[in-house]
């Protein structure tokens, strides 16, 4: 089934002990369509500005991403520039100019709006709700990501939006903010109580971790030697968890471990490399080898 | 096959957000023996006081644990006072009394010389290599913990330990300290070389990781709503995981596996409550069952 995401498509500079870009392609919803193309058909809601590059919508078109929701706006794409520490566990971001991406009103193409499976990426809550607002009847599955800035910053609106999501997909720091628990377990029931009946927390070096009325499922980080950049890690871990249930058209239980699995291999490919350079060479047989790998890696019977 | 431990048996003092106990029998060896006694029969080496409570000393002899290496000295027993930060993650030492510890030398008993699986708590490695030489012939299996001021104090001595040893088990911080690399795999290897076959690197909150030869295992922390003490956690899991070998007689890869599993599990019961508390109650069909709680909370089919 195709699968909406709205969310940013930009360029970043990056910079870590591996390495420097000065210009790349880049931002969450990229990310997101990237990895989830590799699954199902991707409808890509997003803004650009006059300078984006024929050579990265190529990027796009030739995967299985639908760019019609794709819009063109005068002016610049949003840019980020990051650098991170000797061992890649801080960041420092050194610039955020928003650009296009300031006054942008999402808008779906006729043909997006019967999507089955929704991912509002981070951007402003009422956006995301917006978005919601244009598709057509009730979605199979809805996610989201938020950060932040959106908790402290606009806190209603992010209330208000979480009440239509069922899956909610942030990292540990943003849960515990949140919810205002330390305990992940007692931020999960504070987070239902909003609206999602499923909680996946991001964890960066240790993995991720998923709670719902079924309890609770943890999957490891992959294991890497040499990871030489983490941006895009955990939007490519939500393209490769919404991906596979899109692709899949399921949300059961045994699904959802899967699209756990899945989501890691794709975060744990995108840190293999700078920016996007590892998921463009990527390969379905190297995905479905990764999958594997992660069951002996977390597998034991007793 | 029994199994021998040497290190602490003390007083503890303990405080956190959940209660305060001023004076409660604890020390690694003891969490160790405690959880190890559930799967196979323990021989216990260790130094205590003549405050040593007799109560306590029933805690021991009244399980399938062997005292008769638990040396009395005039003097009192080693004794350490803590206090835990409001999530339990922060950790402030108030006192440490080594007392009749200063002056052990460990000595096995005749009948504890045949042990065929051996582990070395936190103690000076010198005193650990001490242990090995009055076992008879080689161990089916060694393992050790260190601490960062062995690692800072006698770089040497425990460069020279490790020599003898199959199985380290540190936390990550520990393993980063001796390896002087942040990357955990690389880590491995460079620890490796100094001798351990195996590395096993304890990440409280966020499971526990083993290396080795076949690859990287992993196993999140049981997820708990409301720890209340982390006090002996990772002395559990070492008595869990070297109790359960010694239990089945084996190392091989099924068994280290499954090992992982039932270190956790004890780890997750000692976090429960305060100091000994909850080992003290457990039961075997309770840690069968967490432990196949264990397999829903990491299992997926592909």
């Amino acid at each position: 089934m195709a699968l909406l995401v709205v969310g940013s498509v930009a360029y970043d500079a990056l910079e870590s002990p591996y390495g420097k870009v000065g210009r790349t392609l880049g931002g969450a919803a990229t990310y997101f369509a990237v990895s989830a193309a590799f699954f199902t058909h991707v409808h890509l809601v997003a803004v650009v500005g006059d300078d984006f590059q024929a050579n990265d919508e190529a990027i796009l078109r030739k995967r299985s991403i639908d760019i019609d929701g794709l819009e063109r706006t005068p002016g610049k794409c949003f840019f980020w520039a990051g650098r991170y520490s000797e061992n890649l566990n801080e960041r420092v971001t050194l610039a955020t100019e928003l650009n296009v991406f300031a006054d942008f009103k999402p808008r779906l193409p006729q043909k997006y709006t019967n999507s089955r499976f929704v991912f509002l990426a981070n951007i402003a809550p009422d956006l995301q709700r917006d978005v919601l607002r244009q598709v057509k009847g009730t979605p199979k599955l809805v996610a989201m990501d938020t950060m932040n800035y959106w908790i402290e910053r606009t806190n209603d609106e992010l209330r208000e939006t979480l009440k239509h999501v069922d899956i909610l997909m942030i990292n540990d720091s943003e849960t515990r903010q949140l919810s205002n628990e330390h305990n992940l377990l007692r931020a999960a029931r504070h987070i239902f109580k909003m609206g999602p009946s499923t909680l996946v927390v991001k964890r960066g070096e240790y993995g991720a971790m998923m709670v719902d009325k079924n309890g609770v499922f943890c999957v490891p980080a992959f294991p890497l030697e040499e990871p030489h950049d983490p941006t895009g890690a955990g939007d490519s871990f939500a393209g490769g968890f919404m991906g596979y249930l899109a692709g899949v058209g399921s949300k059961s239980d045994a699904a959802l471990r899967r699209a756990m699995v899945y989501g890691s291999v794709l975060g744990s490919f995108t840190v293999e490399r700078f920016g996007l350079d590892r998921l463009l060479t990527l390969k379905k047989s190297e995905i479905h080898a990764r999958a594997r790998h992660f069951a002996k890696l977390t597998q034991f019977t007793l």
